[in-house]
């Protein structure tokens, strides 16, 4: 088992989530196996955690205006059905698992209803110059709600 | 834990690997935090993967020309210390834990010997249509020897 | 004067364009300096353009199963003022400048209505081994509109 | 002509180029047209760029360190044979075409000696917020050299 952290186990139905986004993918994002390359996942992940702190009241931006970046300590996803350009691709994700440093985040990545991949990613806040601060007390609050 | 295949536990230890390719982080590659996005390891560990398969003789072209890529089912990456533009980063890395359709890859990605990140990531072959097929012997071999 | 056929002029007037579409930054987009990576923008004008034709009922995907791929021959982009991340980014776009095999696009892109960049491309189209091929009759005759 | 400024004419003949640069095409830098997707070039000019820079005993990152970035003005791309996955790109680069505040640098993108792409990027030196400075007196010296 390679980390001591991630330890939440993405669910692949759709009511176990608490919040979803949807993009669509860019002709940009896919490669020459004709599918959106496995790298490109991330910044999927990363647009959704961001559109979740906006639904919240708290948006990235103002985070980071207050000196805190939310850094990636790890990140994992398990691949199961390839994208395709122009798919619309719904992000699901549910925040959980907290310490008083790090906190957890699972995903269902779906395309019309059908589970295209799962990931979890682990967070910890850092200020402007990486090192880790505590978690600001809404964010300890949602993720232990 | 999310998922039943990834089971490597990358090695800090450079000596635990066979094989390493030094790459240069790129200024396109930083995000405003002032780091390499997370989402761009997946490509520095997709480089030493086709470096690898070169120096073994059995250049990731050929398959491809032989009807049969590599798919990424899973990928796990844990950042540990920031990387920085232009730094020269040594991609190390480890083939391990096949089955007949499977198989994994561990990585340690080290500046100046410090260990910066480590990954695993889990393969499977593939034919054009992106369907599963059986790896070739060689892979096979060099995955369980 | 580098090219032989970039020869739009994009306008800094909105009203010059004829179709819009809105997109936010991500973060992975930006770099080390705080802002946009210069490279990003390509995708920006593309994801713009492939909205463009969904909006003229002529998909990019419908093209790309007839086996006719819309190649970008040349690209030219002129930064005025940096994005931002989370920025809500305006694509205004025209096509024009026509002839049998490519035809041209202008871009300007605005945050809140001031100009950021402006930009041109040129496409032909080509078939699934890369060869030029005729344009399709109605993007013959909207780019001459 | 969309610009006041971009004014050089890349050659085609490799003789007319100062340095060059040579790096090998990714898999995640291409696209399900099975080639380099057309924003992927301009990572390629700022490699040789930042290269090219520490050829000359100025490396990008001391000039970072000093509070001077190198921003990007103005970037022009022809595409005009593509480039595929593995194979070896050499970029070839002048600079040339220098204000007090501005300088050009034309490209030629050769795989086997053959011509790929030509390009030509204009920029300016602005410090940490962004706002233009005096260009560095070696770096005024070598774009009228």
């Amino acid at each position: 088992m390679p980390s001591v952290r991630l330890d939440l186990d993405p669910s692949l139905r759709i009511d176990d989530y608490r919040y979803h986004h949807t993009l669509r993918v860019r002709f940009a994002e896919t490669d020459a196996m004709g599918i959106v390359h496995h790298s490109r996942y991330l910044p999927y992940l990363e647009e959704a955690r961001v559109e979740y702190l906006r639904a919240l009241d708290h948006p990235y931006d103002a985070l980071r205006a207050e000196g805190v970046d939310i850094a990636v300590l790890e990140a994992y996803v398990r691949y199961r059905q390839p994208l395709r350009f122009d798919e619309l691709v719904t992000v699901h994700l549910l925040m959980g698992s907290a310490t008083r440093t790090t906190f957890q985040m699972a995903y269902l990545l779906t395309v019309d209803g059908q589970p295209r991949a799962t990931a979890v990613t682990v967070h910890g806040c850092v200020n402007g110059d990486g090192r880790p601060v505590r978690m600001p007390t809404w964010l300890v609050e949602l993720a232990t709600s």
